[in-house]
């Protein structure tokens, strides 16, 4: 694929967005550049309109669309912030939108993008499905249809972060980027080597969907079959071929993070960071703390891409996280069948400071003796080492425990 | 009591902290300007160095002592905020601190303390209790006690934060400050009304704390033997003779809102805002929500003044908010007690996109028939409408909904 950016291109879409995009902040942190050892900052697109990056490419496609021609209406296929982007884009140039949206988009985020005044539609089960929907429409509509990232107009849109950074930090030498299609990533790749040459930007992938990593190594365009993530703003199957092309030019390399790094970085922003961000927006702190990537003794910036995350969601990660922490453990102990049992083991626990939060009788264990039953416990604790305390301290006053 | 500050010692407290202390970000925020009636600007102090305004007034405070003689320590009492912005403030000044905790003080919060330097010790139950230790430790070793609020020179520190919003934002004409000892309120009161004397400055306190409240209605010191709120930030039972004093003269009115409130404002704040505002410091945009201020036309701001919140609480605050809008649910069904009967019911739940997270056989009500057992179901579903579209499936189904 051809590239025909330059510098200006990036530039002309940052002057078009300047009322209608924030530029977000851009702080450095202590407590993250302690945990990636190195000087880091972190640009917070989570708190961009919409909340994510995604309006910026949105915003530069429709705006240079409606300079050339009068538009009836955009159109666009997404599940996630692509959607609530255009949706919000067409809205601030006085243009109908349609979103194809699949069938199991959350509601939350279907009312987000009928917020910003598009007509959502939901079609098919798949993002494919929706998409070929999308584009059927926008052929029906004589409307346009905006691609979420195999688009030049899209990438220098997502392309001014690079020059927001710098302008900022001049002395920044690293640049780490969440990547699914890859436009975010080719748009601060190419601008970010246009501006600073020495500058390196690095990609980020789940472990479970990284055509993008496979297809840099490979130096062609590879999809997948099968992806599988919660990261679901870089689950992407198929990258763009004209994204892959800026992206084999202009990145330094691709790295993978777990699903597990993600959630803990997402709890870390939250305790530390005091930010709510989602899981893709999470990836690139997520391989900044791993380690994975030397970064010793570099100023590193790491977009946190988006912020729109379920709080149902949140609360799982949470639960999840107290768990490996210790914070939610588990016991079960056996007790004499009989009244008042509970009583002396709820007494030990209580004076333990250990809030028990779930208790259930069990009496069907093959090997308890009559007069016997098992009690399975959650309970609160300050962290491991107070679980163990706990368990010490019911052994010591005659409690015998049960295997789980 | 007598009030001697003036601008010129905000100005000065300003400028002492201006390498050490974050000018935080003050944004205008569209979703809740809609959700209050108004122009609403938000004051992250949640984004402030410790996680808190706190770190203002101490830093002041122990830069101006600095000045005029030679600290050997300082020493406070704080089961929160204020022990970790004197700790750091003492750092920043090479000065060793001694911070005393309540025993009940969650981990947490007393290795965020020690992780600043301080020297931290653990006395009595209550915070009166820590206190008094704090204050003998301080005259054994001839080291100066640093009040949480009382204190002119905190007080000047925490002003600072009026300077900065009404510099960012000079139009605007209300300011809303979470209250509990008073020092901020009687810091952004003050130098408000110095700068611009129509802003109107209001204090919010929790229902069941709201001793400030009290004391400005009666104009006297009215102190509370119980209090009870999640808002622990704000939890005083005695506000300063000094910060009063100030609120007296310069504050036009205190307000209350319930826990409940402070609580829907937090997974407001999560959700939409992006970010960890601790529940003193949601408090404010409580108030601004709750529409109890008449607000409309105004170009009002609403201080966050803290982000230190504890991701176990997150977890509860999230949950309680999951049940209030009908995402997580519950329900109870008659089965027959036989083979198989589990799989037709979870067949209906399953076709209708309900998410079953726990099931409970209960085989022992008394209103049961012989072969037959109650299920008890916690489900996951889109909210309030959606179950009840799962409960009429059901029904139609031929399940029959028991009592929970």
């Amino acid at each position: 694929m051809e590239i025909n950016l330059t510098l200006k291109d990036v530039y002309a879409a940052r002057e078009r967005m300047a009322d209608a995009v924030h530029e977000t902040g851009f702080f450095s942190s202590a407590t993250f550049s302690a945990l990636s050892g190195c000087k880091m900052y972190l640009k917070c697109e989570n708190m961009q309109k919409t909340g994510s990056f995604k309006v910026r490419g949105a915003y530069n496609k429709i705006a240079k669309l409606c300079k050339t021609q009068k538009l009836s209406a955009v159109v666009a296929a997404s599940a996630g912030n692509h959607a609530q982007g255009v949706a919000y884009a067409a809205a601030a140039h006085g243009i109908p939108s349609v979103i194809v949206m699949p069938r199991g988009t959350p509601i939350a985020k279907i009312s987000a993008t009928a917020g910003y005044g598009a007509q959502t539609e939901l079609f098919g089960e798949y993002y494919d499905d929706a998409c070929a929907h999308a584009m059927q429409i926008a052929q029906e509509k004589k409307a346009k249809f905006i691609h979420p990232f195999d688009d030049e107009d899209i990438i220098a849109g997502q392309a001014t972060l690079a020059v927001e950074m710098l302008n900022a930090k001049p002395d920044l030498d690293t640049i780490i980027v969440p990547a699914g299609g890859g436009g975010l990533l080719a748009g601060v790749a190419f601008a970010a080597k246009q501006i600073k040459p020495s500058v390196k930007v690095y990609g980020v992938q789940a472990e479970k969907a990284d055509a993008i990593k496979q297809s840099f190594n490979a130096k062609k365009l590879i999809a997948h079959k099968d992806i599988f993530t919660i990261a679901d703003g870089i689950a992407v199957k198929k990258p763009g071929a004209l994204t892959l092309a800026y992206i084999l030019k202009y990145a330094d390399g691709i790295f993978t993070v777990s699903d597990d790094e993600i959630a803990e970085t997402i709890i870390l922003l939250l305790e530390r960071g005091k930010m709510a961000v989602e899981p893709a927006g999470a990836a690139s702190l997520a391989l900044a703390v791993s380690k994975k990537l030397d970064l010793a003794g570099k100023k590193a910036a790491c977009i946190l891409s988006g912020g729109n995350i379920d709080v149902g969601f949140v609360h799982k990660i949470i639960e999840k996280g107290l768990i490996s922490r210790g914070r939610q453990m588990k016991l079960s102990v056996v007790l004499p069948d009989k009244p008042g049992a509970l009583e002396g083991f709820a007494g030990v626990m209580g004076r333990n400071n250990a809030n028990i939060i779930s208790v259930q009788y069990d009496r069907s264990s093959a090997e308890l003796r009559l007069n016997e039953t098992i009690l399975h416990i959650a309970f609160e604790a300050a962290g491991h080492e107070h679980g163990k305390q706990v368990i010490k301290n019911l052994q010591k006053a005659g409690f015998v425990l049960a295997k789980g």
